[in-house]
């Protein structure tokens, strides 16, 4: 297909992330490998980038370098990156070029709030948008969804949480190839307690919302989100980080018991070497470098936010991330439905008026 | 010592549970063994309860039999069952006994919404506290902690979070038998979303709080609460069910990874054959029976709420926590912290008003 070889150009802020140009610019090669029709435009410190993108011959004449004086550090307070590195920072002329049309999306490993502060200063937010949202892959057991907001934003009314569903399930159809994504609200079963009033009104709206593109399921439980069933999982930013951060954490957990448990006994010992295989694939399968790269949505561009711990293959999972996006026009799949969306509240509006009259 | 071994009575909701009294019978069967000083108030339908109980002499010999007319379905919404199942359901029966003393505490695996508002119409709420929590046990890599709310109230501000770390810390010496608990309070670590309002409020008011009962350890995020590092995690219930339920459904998923995995080739079967008992001890290590029976704090008695789906072991775990809090007097130790928190208080105001004079 013809899309699929078109050169595609994505923004790198290089400087980002716990270990900087070495790690980003080894994770940018590999996602060049994998889609050469990738093009960097490469944003950092000449001194600091120049000599480790001697290594790289190739990645270095398909990329074009974009010197910057000022580089954000991991723990700057978002209010100072903004003062000292507007217009300055790798990471911001990253989000520039991004705004300019130059880079289809960029992709970040550096500070989350500064790239946020920075996003939303540059990018500005869609119109009608409010608050940007951030959504993560997550792996289930019949696939994966998108959760959104993982962290972007605390709080969130029943608007706010229609238009995570749209945008998530644009995000859902660019990035799964599925034509009509499910889509379930977050919240708790117990039935005194049946949620928040902004969640069941947002249910409501989503019911009432007829778009060929998206489909509401109706609420799920925190469960449900390792289950799966759904395609996209709409929640308000803090629990969804909470969310997020527990099952990561659970991943983990288990894991180290599954190893203490294979190393406790001889005969475990034994049963390890014969199923090494599997568990190599489990361990595969279960690697969070590979689910790297979340997106905030509600930008006048795509942004992806690496973890600042990633590795090389960590960014190369955020970058192929990036370009997946890219290459299905997310952007523009989502301004589509915002607009369709509001075309059929307008049109509801119109005609529950006509038959008032 | 003396006090192991003093009868401690347990009210039993006999008829509560997806698998009704042949179940709870058959768990409280289970936890009698293991504790011999238990005595059971079991409060059922006769015709229902009687058949099962035939089966088991000691248990009958050691419980008292209190019938009732009426069970509450577990489907039946809370207001109705407070309607239809108040004086009159083994539920509601099994509370008054607790508020008269006759038992220490009670242990319900009905309907959840049920119990919490009959809980709250019977025994009534402890003085000073608006709100219930329901709290639950959390194992993690070094051992376990206590979470609340789990999902009993939506919500909750600044006094109620410093509350249930109240509440928790005093579950946390009954239970775990540790003089001086720390208290973590559930937050989300972006940089430029410190987090909600009443969460930072409540932090400030935990280290004002001067207690020997009690070290406020600062924030935890999602992730922590699989690794572990305080004995109380606090949190609002909304969130708190939804880290719960992530996290259930993560070591769900994971251990359906696992089977995938040693299942898929002859290597990996044999490796599972030699690894059998590793497996056996990580199943049971992971198994969530072990850890049901979730605390109602904040009630003037203790509530346990096992899970509806509970079969005899889970039943048996649910008894067992209820032994554990009567045995070490978790209500007293809650009243006892609660006065104390409010006194020290009181002096630092009259001390806050003596400097300003």
């Amino acid at each position: 297909m013809t899309t699929q070889t078109k050169t595609i150009t994505i923004a790198l802020d290089v400087m980002g992330g716990d270990f900087g140009p070495q790690t980003v610019l080894a994770g940018a090669e590999i996602s060049r490998k994998r889609y050469p029709e990738i093009r960097y435009l490469l944003h950092g410190e000449e001194g600091a980038v120049a000599p480790e993108l001697e290594k790289y011959d190739q990645l270095r004449t398909q990329s074009q370098f974009v010197p910057c004086d000022f580089s954000v550090p991991m723990d700057m307070k978002p209010s100072q990156a903004l003062r000292e590195g507007r217009r300055v920072s790798g990471m911001w002329k990253a989000l520039e070029s991004v705004k300019s049309g130059e880079a289809a999306t960029m992709v970040s490993a550096g500070n989350t709030g500064a790239l946020m502060a920075m996003s939303k200063f540059c990018l500005r937010m869609m119109p009608g948008i409010e608050r940007p949202a951030l959504a993560a892959v997550w792996p289930n057991l019949q696939g994966e969804s998108i959760v959104l907001d993982v962290g972007a934003t605390i709080g969130a009314d029943a608007d706010t949480l229609v238009d995570y569903a749209l945008m998530g399930s644009a995000m859902a159809r660019a990035l799964f190839d599925i034509p009509r994504p499910r889509i379930g609200l977050l919240n708790i079963g117990v039935e005194e307690v049946k949620g928040l009033e902004e969640i069941r009104l947002a249910g409501s709206r989503l019911r009432e919302i007829d778009l060929p593109g998206l489909e509401y399921s109706g609420f799920v439980e925190g469960d449900d989100l390792g289950k799966g069933g759904v395609d996209v999982v709409v929640t308000e930013g803090f629990t969804g980080n909470i969310a997020l951060k527990s099952a990561e954490g659970t991943a983990k957990q288990v894991g180290s018991y599954l190893r203490d448990a294979m190393s406790r006994t001889l005969m475990a010992r034994i049963g390890y070497v014969f199923a090494k295989q599997a568990f190599a694939r489990l361990r595969d399968k279960m690697d969070p470098r590979k689910v790297n790269g979340a997106v905030f949505l509600g930008l006048n561009g795509v942004v992806i936010k690496s973890h600042g711990g990633a590795d090389a293959l960590g960014i190369a999972s955020a970058i192929d991330v990036a370009h997946n996006m890219a290459r299905n026009q997310l952007q523009q799949k989502i301004e589509a439905d915002l607009d369709a969306a509001r075309s059929a509240r307008e049109e509801a509006s119109i005609a529950s008026r006509g038959d008032r009259s």
